[in-house]
């Protein structure tokens, strides 16, 4: 006999990420679902995002990490509410936990939920948060097999963003070999190559952005 | 009622594991559970190690991916015996997968196997796979901050290799710091810098695996 334990687990998962998502549409807040391995700038990228959009749009952030507060704090430093989630262990995060920070946050004055997921290009793929859309970051140190090695994330993705361009000649990174491979497993994700702490490159990501938020409104 | 799902898995992984352990011992073969983020350089540590130890000992590897046998293509371009697995999906590597894979391994022939476990500083920290050593690979540019995020890592690590320290002023790396947080979690692992695809540094941390590897011989 075999028990499949993951169809419950991600069974109760998506009808509690069901129920985040109408309640996110009533109030007209996106949410965005940010992916990413240990160290790609995920937090430098929601900080250069906020930096672009908060003209516009009212933002929050909830963090997931294992452990620590540090990215929080550096949110927290720009003026711009944020939440932690310590998992505790746990590689993901699931919308129970989504949950309980969107409760200690106000809906009715947000425009934008940016959520950053541990830092994990497997686990967090097949966890429905109640977010509008997943996107992911690849940094250029990475390299460019990544999308062989890691499918999945890439093609639940609606977007790709190339972090860490500005060190393309440091490493061996092919971007032409990067773009053929993204482009088996996800014909239509735009990718967006960005320096996110220079700032480089995050206007046409932000905009991209800010013009899937205005559909909700 | 709550049930935990996570025990009886492990327990389950932890006998196979102690039969594989009983197996190495019995042939003097030393196995090496690598440990890292997607795209901080395990292969080319693993390269470089083959490189610096083929000379004194008969070196094996057993690839662990998500998807692709790129690595393994790569490892046998060296003359080496390389077994890729596909988790097809899963986060890390279980001792069912390693006993599949050291079954197609002459052991009485081996004195080193390397198992390269898949991209992911979380998951595969739980399992034990019947290894001599955990040892983990952090790369430069995922940042200094890493080990107050990933505790768990650097805590069942036996050595930390520090890879692209030759990157190290391109990024904003504060080694102290690093290190200090380092300690923290784990008072006697040494610390490797090394840039694998230079070979620099990687005498100092294939001494400290050839040590190892003597003790059991």
């Amino acid at each position: 006999m075999q028990i499949d334990l993951k169809q419950p687990i991600l069974q109760k998962n998506d009808e509690l990420a069901a129920e985040l998502r109408a309640r996110f549409a009533e109030h007209h807040v996106f949410v965005l679902d940010l992916l990413a391995s240990p160290g790609s700038g995920k937090t430098s990228t929601i900080l250069a995002t906020i930096d672009a959009l908060r003209d516009e749009f009212n933002i929050a952030v909830i963090e997931g990490d294992i452990a620590s507060n540090v990215d929080a704090e550096k949110i927290k430093a720009q003026g711009i509410a944020a939440v932690q989630i310590n998992t505790g262990g746990a590689c993901h995060l699931e919308s129970a936990m989504i949950k309980r920070a969107v409760d200690a946050l106000d809906l009715e004055r947000l425009d934008l939920i940016i959520v950053e997921n541990v830092g994990n290009l497997v686990c967090p793929t097949d966890f429905d948060l109640g977010e509008n859309a997943k996107v992911m970051i690849l940094s250029v140190p990475e390299g460019h097999d990544k999308p062989l090695k890691y499918p999945g994330v890439f093609q639940v993705a609606e977007a790709v963003v190339l972090n860490k361009v500005d060190t393309m000649s440091v490493f061996d990174f092919d971007r032409e070999a990067f773009d053929a491979s993204v482009r088996q497993l996800n014909p239509t994700a735009p990718i967006f190559p960005i320096a996110a702490t220079k700032g480089e490159g995050v206007e046409e990501w932000a905009e991209w952005l800010a013009e899937r938020i205005r559909e909700i409104q």
